[in-house]
């Protein structure tokens, strides 16, 4: 059996996450019968991690088995062709046979978008959080500084995920004002080893607390030490959450 | 009575377009429906012209007259919190007891996205006209400025308006690749003293006629003299077209 990794963007709006689920649309769901229509094979997808309802991805990755013959670059623009509107297929390749998504990623990078206008944006409802409240984002950079490093993520974590442990290296994070050429537009980027569940959500929720002067920079910090969900902000919605790429090491791809 | 003027951003999918329709939801239906529960007052709005089912606007204008003593900026903060999230009063003004927001308008500017790669963007489907073609910007802007100066744009005008002649001047005429980070992003504006019915709509659709090679940058000129509809390309669709502005003499303000 060949493997085939396909890198995927989506606009999570109308979908009920990644995961197939019963009744309902996914992403995953999505994928898995337009590959039986074009195959005609019964096709496991297997995506690098799940999203959740409503979260967005430019370069999710996912994985899939084929005793299918086509060329990857077939299989993008026949998947392209069957595939809604709001998932497109941007590059596919040929992976080594006992490729895993999950398992070979080696880090991942996720953007938060918030709008702090006064007035919201129509344009940006669909991908942004609005905050009504004028945020400070030099404090929440100064918060999102104490995240950096090898740390034990709990008080980032949703409960429900079972995951062996909650440490995890954040490599690089971020916070900028004015992407996208609005003034009223933050920008959160967070980059890491592994992300456990709701992580990005739970760390903007806590940043959002710092910019609206509810809480210190250092009480990040803090909230970081406790190792306890209650002690940190709410999660943030889901809409403004885009999982920008997924990084893997070049031995996983074949022919290269 | 008081005359007031709002500024109005609209993400315009969800609608059959400015104008109240029966059965329908209309920009227009919204923004009454509004007034009405605030005021209490059976309220027309007037728009400084319409935009067609699907098409958005950053700055549309619109005029309405109340007995309400209210200030305009309250009166903003109230439409805010009954207009659907896809509707937005960006300012809102006191204008002198006779403004007509179409009599009175000098001018507007119209953007039109398009996106020409060789993948769909999933975040663009709603604002953009996918044209997989690869177009020649260079081309486009080359045809572009024929349009340029007083003409009859009877070749831009879809039948079916009634306006008094279709003379009009086109002060500005942009075609630019790489708006919003995207390489695949060309922006098309266009400003006037006025527009004809889907004028801006049937010059896309000419210009990408050029970009994709399948005409000269000469030819615009040729569609222009000929004024004949039949002889331009096709109306491009409503999705990619935005109202940036409509600009009024300072004369209509009030207590300014």
């Amino acid at each position: 059996m060949r493997s085939i990794l396909l890198t995927i963007a989506y606009e999570g709006g109308a979908y009920a996450g990644w995961q197939v689920q019963p009744g309902q649309r996914t992403i995953q769901g999505e994928l898995e019968q337009a590959l039986l229509r074009i195959t005609g094979e019964t096709i496991r997808v297997i995506g690098s991690g799940r999203t959740d309802a409503g979260v967005h991805a430019l370069g999710q990755v996912a994985g899939f088995r084929t005793s299918s013959p086509m060329e990857s670059d077939v299989f993008q623009r026949a998947l392209n062709a069957e595939l809604p509107d709001d998932i497109a297929v941007v590059s596919a390749a040929e992976a080594v046979a006992d490729f895993h998504p999950i398992r070979d990623s080696e880090s991942k990078r996720y953007r938060y978008q918030i709008d702090d206008g006064p007035v919201r944006d129509v344009f940006a409802r669909r991908y942004a959080w609005h905050c009504r409240h004028g945020l400070d984002e030099a404090a929440m950079a100064a918060g999102a500084v104490h995240l950096l490093g090898r740390h034990d993520f709990s008080s980032f974590e949703t409960a429900g995920a079972e995951r062996p442990d909650s440490i995890r290296t954040v490599s690089d994070i971020s916070v900028i004002r004015g992407g996208n050429g609005a003034s009223s537009r933050i920008t959160i980027e967070v980059e890491a080893d592994g992300f456990l569940y709701n992580m990005v959500r739970a760390i903007v929720g806590t940043l959002v607390e710092v910019g609206r002067g509810a809480q210190s920079p250092d009480w990040v910090r803090q909230v970081l030490e406790a190792c306890d969900r209650s002690q940190a902000g709410p999660t943030a919605p889901p809409q403004g959450l885009f999982l920008l790429w997924v990084k893997y090491p070049d031995a996983i791809y074949a022919n290269r």
